[in-house]
């Protein structure tokens, strides 16, 4: 990787050091609507033919059944399931700890304010196919889903779907498996179809045409709600001289492996380290059978010299990395400091693959910097939150003149009425009472 | 307000009559992105300019000074300083009670896994102008932002902005008011200026010139995220034979008098009620100085006889309302079954102009079915969450092989390579140890 030292670069060169290379949009916009369209006009026939063209596929029905889903899961060997069941234990268990409780407080005597929360009722996850069957990504999408009371959670995936992806499926308790890829998944999912279910809101990664599609579907009202704006994987690495080359080497790889386009980062005091880390990159990479997908994402890679920790997190929470892994010799000393990352890992045995697949945290992560504003994947995002108020006639005679004058501030006539009414009835029946 | 039986509608008339009208985009999109495009090229200079053309105001500044500030709060009446600090320590009290405790979670022995908030760092508010001054969205927009932690928050506000906003804002905190309304000032914000402070996250509702921008500003990831998505203000009102027909007119028409474009519906078991929530309409609308807006409203408004409650409870889960009025002879009873509304009155003293102002919820909802997957505005909006893991050793061993086989199925050698070697590296010192 390129060793650059901060302290040299003007506050332009830094700004552009860090400045992320632009998306790739693929001028998908009108292809992707015209899919959309053919979704919404066609129905299922439109699925099928899409699916035939797009995809290469010959399948008469969109959704598996539950012989094959058996059928799948039998081909999954013991071991993995058994690693499927000690991942999904530990999402379980941490998801399971976000469960809200409503808020509920008397904010003056006789005004009760409360603050409920509901399942979204129906989720459509995605998940990418591809030679890698994404076994985790099932987990972090569908556990949530199922936590937070959706009552209904369907899943696409492009055929041919891999046995482990259904079994996983199967044991997060999605109810609807559809073999079903590409712009044309989203589309199903966001407007229904025969078959599928026309969901209130889409989960899950993919390439430029779901991403576009997603776009597009989340900007109508009568499409879904989508997750979070979709960018490439990311990790930025603070290490100090305390840190253990051969495993900085490594996460940076776990994240440039994932693409050419991933985004890789070291930012140390330490100039020693870097070499050494450049060292251990080669070594390693020799190995990886994603060893070209990883050198190509090097390329676009930096390390930054830094004068100290403080300059590293400064830069930390400048770039506002997806993943962020601090090796150094008090991580969580520099917790308190650490802003806008999606998932900080700390200390010498964290690898940021923990997270990826069994830690129990989320491993659906604003990237490109929308960390400053998007928060990491979790129950809550499967909820919405909602507001409940009952006022005793004490509590409107406590309220009622302030909102009267400030609905009258506001040349809100009527506003001011319904509490005008309210009042003189109340002033009428306690006369009526002395009476 | 048109009766109609909802029992004698087919499927598709119901559906219809539950449709919102299509939203007016006003063909702004080109206009909008021309004066985004003016106020980054320009800045400052562009957008005093702008606010000379378009608001026909003549400043030299935007930002107001200290002096401006405290000659307008003297300006502002002790009874209204009275009320608006009385609205605004019961919203406190409810945001307040809305701050997150981080979660700490031992998902298995060593792997500790906790969730974090933080402030957005730099928020931005927008209150609309015109004739009436919007101090209660000043308090809703900016009390959550306080609570939160937010560094800096920023309002804009079109020229001439009154004394009574001014006055709010100070009194909330906010750390500077510009003179700057329309697509200029969720431009300004967006990207910033020589004055104006780069936000992360824009608040606040608008005209179709607001709205376009912040729809524009928050699809560039250069930009800032928005709170929701924006339509026209709605209530839907549940009320059995036992409600007072004076209230729920007075209701509907609270309503009603936001805008011609506002929508208001009526869900009632007894057909007496409906009509004599008509006779109410007509007699209270005579009193009204925004009498002709709310006629307009009330003309594409309707009440739906239904049969039961039940049935008056499954028509508001369709249409999914902004705001909920639940006027019967035990509203709480429906709580449970009810979905999907932004915010929720129960009772007959709970009229919605208790939460536009000062019960303590927020008054910023989604409207238009929005509230099927988005949240009431809530202290959450200003904070981000985000995960951090630590494992000790002894974590790792115990995930550690689960995590190299996942990442193997999932061909990814780098990930299962970034858990080898330090298992590796363990085991060696083990040995050591033991030696």
């Amino acid at each position: 990787m390129k060793i650059l030292d901060w302290n040299t670069l003007t506050d332009l060169e830094q700004a552009q050091a860090l400045r992320r290379p632009a998306l790739a949009q693929g001028g998908r916009e009108a292809q992707v609507a015209d899919i959309i369209a053919k979704v919404r006009q066609g129905g299922d026939a439109a699925l099928i033919e899409l699916t035939r063209t797009l995809d290469k596929a010959e399948r008469d029905t969109l959704q598996l059944t539950q012989a094959e889903i058996d059928a799948a899961s039998e081909r999954v060997s013991d071991e993995l399931k058994a690693a499927i069941d000690l991942a999904m234990a530990n999402i379980e268990t941490f998801h399971r700890a976000q469960l809200p409780t409503p808020i509920v407080q008397e904010t003056s005597p006789g005004v009760h304010c409360e603050l409920h929360f509901q399942p979204i009722e129906k989720v459509g996850l995605y998940v990418p196919g591809g030679t890698a069957p994404l076994v985790s990504t099932v987990m972090m999408l569908a556990i949530p889903a199922r936590l937070a009371g959706c009552e209904r959670v369907v899943l696409c995936s492009p055929p041919p779907i891999n046995d482990a992806i259904i079994y996983t499926a199967g044991r997060c308790g999605v109810d609807a498996i559809y073999t079903l890829g590409g712009a044309q998944a989203v589309a199903a999912m966001a407007y229904g179809s025969e078959t599928i279910t026309k969901v209130d809101k889409i989960f899950g990664p993919g390439n430029t045409w779901v991403t576009e599609a997603k776009r597009q579907v989340s900007g109508d009202v009568d499409g879904a709600a989508i997750d979070m704006p979709a960018g490439p994987s990311e990790v930025l690495v603070i290490a100090d001289a305390d840190a253990d080359a051969d495993f900085v080497a490594a996460d940076l790889l776990s994240q440039a492996e994932h693409g050419t386009d991933s985004q890789v980062i070291l930012v140390t005091p330490c100039t020693a380290l870097a070499d050494k880390v450049n060292v251990a990159l080669d070594q390693q990479l020799a190995q990886l059978s994603r060893a070209e997908i990883a050198r190509q994402a090097l390329l676009e890679s930096r390390t930054f010299i830094c004068s100290d920790l403080a300059q590293a997190v400064q830069i930390s929470n400048t770039y506002a990395p997806e993943h962020l892994i601090v090796q150094t010799a008090d991580s969580r000393a520099l917790l308190p400091r650490l802003k806008n990352a999606g998932s900080i890992f700390l200390g010498a045995w964290t690898p940021e693959s923990v997270g990826d697949y069994a830690s129990g945290t989320n491993h659906t992560l604003p990237t490109y910097g929308y960390s400053r504003t998007y928060s990491s994947l979790g129950l809550a995002d499967y909820q919405r939150r909602f507001t409940v108020q009952e006022l005793t006639p004490a509590g409107l005679r406590a309220i009622g003149p302030a909102v009267e004058l400030l609905a009258a501030t506001e040349t809100l006539d009527a506003h001011k009425n319904a509490v005008s009414l309210r009042l003189a009835k109340l002033e009428k029946q306690t006369v009526e009472k002395q009476a």
